[in-house]
């Protein structure tokens, strides 16, 4: 069956999505968008064939011709949307963050767990990558023996010069590397810190970034995570594993070698949609699949419900200085059986 | 629209085909099938809910509710099976050889030129790896002058140790190069060359593996491809550019570095499914987007034939041991206009 | 001219020494030998023709045929051997540590300025190992932009099962880092603390192994050194230091590529000999090269001091999970000004 | 003991190999020299202590103060300076080529013969690099299987637009290739021919630039060297042998890599100094090991014949475009038994 979409907010990462349906999928189609501009939502329907424009996100959600709802809304609007979606028994996709508060994030669990099915998938693509992937096979195939820390880096090459919060290097980047320990490890993180190197000068008065971050897994495993949103180069993601035998790490994935100049090398990729084009089609097309028989799979309500909690403590340990633990009541056991086949 | 594909031969490479269609790209669905081995096609029909079997490719190719026909018969078949797509004027997808003969091809070119419009696409998904697609960008863009001479190589872990002959080193192994190096730089092969290195002990009895394929393009850039297909160690496909400021080269494309045992480094692919998986994915999703609109793109039948013609080149080199002059009429200008929007 | 050097202590690391100085290099040659087991001097001296062993350490450095003297006994005897040569105006290279506390070394840097000429070098070989000059290099030509953090790793393949204790790891391997940050960033360290990430089960009971070790330099540039001395599968010494445009970082520094069983990749070296065996010799060098002139150069008593006071807190900040803050008395101006030359 | 060497011809190559003896290398001191130009004999001679200048070659090949001879004049008169070296029986030291011709290096064969005893070792200095000798370990202890083809790439930045004539990309560039083959295989070359690839418009009117020589060892083995004298980016020396398990490659070496402006990657060498500075360093001593044992080692008078023939019929290909076979005698028995203990 082709899967009809429904489209809540359709600025620059809703049409992204609209687009990856409509033209890179197989599986689905777009039939409905709203937005609270309307405007917009007109002009994305008008090149959109078949698509109508619904007046609110309740009417979309309600709609006959919607089998399913992506979320690209605003952040403050994820959980009146989700619950929505969750309300008349439809599958939802959700842009990170799942909600801004640890409670939405539960209230939404609590309507999952009422219906008694997986309806949420939240976007943390980076579980669909393919580089993340083979870090997980190898972890799994116990080729470095068991994992005793990893480092991370998140560089961006620059962030608007207002607007652009030293939280939000948490909140917006390190919360990709705080989904991805959680699933890469299978397992929670138990506390966080925020150590603040050096500023770098190309930073907006009032930020400090770098940042380093510090996460603790519950089994001891100690992840420290640079976020460098103004690193200026590029778009770099980097992880290495350290496990008792070995390491794996992150590769540049190149696919070509230019030899000029004096040097040898490959490019770093120009920011996240180039890095993880690939990531975002693939969770979009594992979204698309499970829709197609009314459920969800991949990261849950409560993955988002967990990064949230990491969140709020690192933002804690950014302010305070000290290390923060992580408090979470026990996962229920309706989401340890709901993985994706193929995650 | 969403394109009818008739599938004309079901055997490894059109059950994968059809598996593109059907799970992994938009814009196509599969109605219908014809294979010599009638019981194989309608296994193969019986996973493809509404798709039929037809008695013959003929019926099939003529049906109502096919809009395009992807051939993957056996080579000898090709002929019949695209000049009869032709003659009803729809898109035809047809894997390499386009034919056997020089002769054939001409056949298909002159059906082609007598509707007018392109209607042909050869299965030379190489275009199409983000790999090689790096490299002509960087010949396009200038970034290492005018090329001169260029380094390829082709590497297979292994051959069935009966019924892959010499030839066929070069009929299935460097005919993707033979096609590759003529897209890159825009200019037909002139002659070739064989040579024969020291024999691998690992070859079949009375095989000569591995070879060095030379091929002169008509501006003077020479090409070595070591054609070895009895590799052993994996899937291998190297090629770098010499030009006149810098060399640009295949990367390993790694996804992840393992350090482990005093070692660190890659994987090598372990098949050209593996190496080449996306290619095919692009390839046909170009195919599906041109077939909407009723034509084809990329690689042409105009291709096919001097891929033919240089491959023949090259079997009379290995036969002979001289350097095989390459005769090709000018091409028609028709070849010129229909390059893929995206090639 | 030629050195006449004097060996105190000819254990496995003196040993070596005097092979470097016998058979490695020019300029300098063993004439005395002289070691707590008298034994041993003897059968070192019977292999090395026109070297006489001396009863005492004392007897050793006031012999007239001894114009520099090479310090690789105990560690407890360091500051003894290097007075007395101080003492006698004789140039002294000694293995690290200088000295095993902060007021011994405050001593030599004492005895020395008492002197009024540089007569010390200590054994920090890393200075000299042509990966961190590179990246020396680039931090002082400006090519990242100013210094901002840096990661670093020190994993050895494994430590003996007996003996090596959890403060050993920062005594015996993060004494190197801590002194090359030192020396790359051309300023002090201002604070240490030590994390303890999962513990690997191929460490001896007792023993917390890996540490990381975070180091804030007077500048805000924060350093974090993985340190995992049973890291198994080799010696593997990583940093990369980020900057405000760029980051540059050790390679592997393969000679070789090797592409076997699905695998491509270099090797991981299998100890510090191998690694760092030219920069032993280069440091080695420049020692013969300014003793030759009565003096010497690179790493000097006050590296050794202020290296000796870090590593002091980074066992108090191990003991007690603290950050604790490193306190050192200003630079005299004395050791600003005798930089080795090419260092 | 220390070897008193004589340098004859102290042009651009002869003042480094004294620097290297003089300054970076133990075991031997220049106390003779000798040029054609006698000002220019006497400022080296300045800068030496020690050192005298003798107004002819012979008078320097006899002198009493001399043990070995070094020999760095013009190519023409390699023959007379090595010859009277052999005739007072002391080891020489002698850059490429040999001769210049294969008459010439026969006499020297001849007269070495006549001594018995090993005198003279050739300036085929790759022999001692440690990327080669990592690929003769590799060949040596079976991993990659037989050898069957190998691919080389001799890549300078730029020859003199003046004076560097298309034969001389042949004697003084596929030279070091040709040498390299016969040592690393441990066979001769028996047929060799001259590609012309398109020619850069960067090399002086009338020269081939690049070439691509093809040489075919005694045992089938195939190679082909792409000889490049205006690569323009940089001195790059590439090889890869392909065995029947497996492949092993040259590695670019790095020390650093470095990260900005959208791209990673490492230098590649300036020139040929920068490349090989440490096999330059390790045949030298080499030689002065064994000089002071009154012989030579490493490569032969033998290797020094067969590169002249084989260099010979490469000349020849270049201006017939045939393929030439190479003509040796069988190798005398002495030059067998007389390897480098550690080549």
């Amino acid at each position: 069956m082709t899967v009809r979409v429904g489209v809540v907010g359709v600025g620059m990462i809703g049409q992204d999505h609209i687009r990856r349906i409509s033209r890179v999928l197989p599986g689905g189609m777009v039939t409905a968008l709203s937005d609270v501009d309307a405007a917009r939502a007109g002009e994305v329907a008008a090149q959109l064939p078949g698509a109508v424009v619904h007046p609110t996100a309740q009417d979309l959600i309600a709609a006959a011709d919607v089998d399913a709802v992506l979320v690209a809304s605003w952040g403050e609007a994820h959980e009146e949307h989700v619950l929505a979606a969750i309300g008349v028994g439809k599958p939802v996709f959700c842009e990170k963050p799942l909600a801004p508060t640890k409670e939405a994030c539960l209230r939404i669990i609590d309507a999952e767990l009422a219906v008694g099915r997986r309806l949420v998938q939240v976007g943390f693509m980076r579980r669909y990558d393919v580089g993340y992937r083979a870090l997980k096979a190898a972890l799994d195939d116990g080729s470095i023996g068991a994992p005793l820390l990893m480092h991370c880096a998140h560089r961006n090459p620059s962030v608007p010069p207002y607007g652009f919060s030293t939280e939000m290097s948490i909140t917006d980047s390190a919360v990709h590397e705080i989904d991805t320990v959680r699933w890469l490890f299978g397992e929670e993180i138990v506390a966080a810190s925020v150590l603040r190197p050096r500023r770098t000068s190309k930073a907006a008065a009032g930020m400090q970034d770098p940042l380093i971050v510090l996460l603790e897994m519950a089994s001891g495993i100690l992840v420290d995570d640079e976020v460098f949103v103004n690193a200026g180069y590029g778009y770099d993601i980097r992880g290495e594993i350290v496990g008792e035998s070995g390491t794996v790490a992150l590769a540049d994935g190149d696919q070509m070698i230019k030899r000029s100049v004096g040097q040898h090398g490959g490019r770093v990729p120009a920011g996240w949609r180039e890095r993880f084009c690939s990531a975002y089609d693939a969770e979009l097309q594992d979204w698309l699949a499970a829709a197609a028989q009314g459920t969800s799979v991949g990261p849950s309500s409560w993955d988002g419900y967990a990064v949230a909690a990491v969140t709020g403590s690192c933002i804690e340990a950014l302010h305070t200085g000290d290390r923060i633990p992580v408090s979470l009541p026990d996962r229920p056991d309706f989401y340890s059986k709901a993985e994706s086949a193929d995650a």
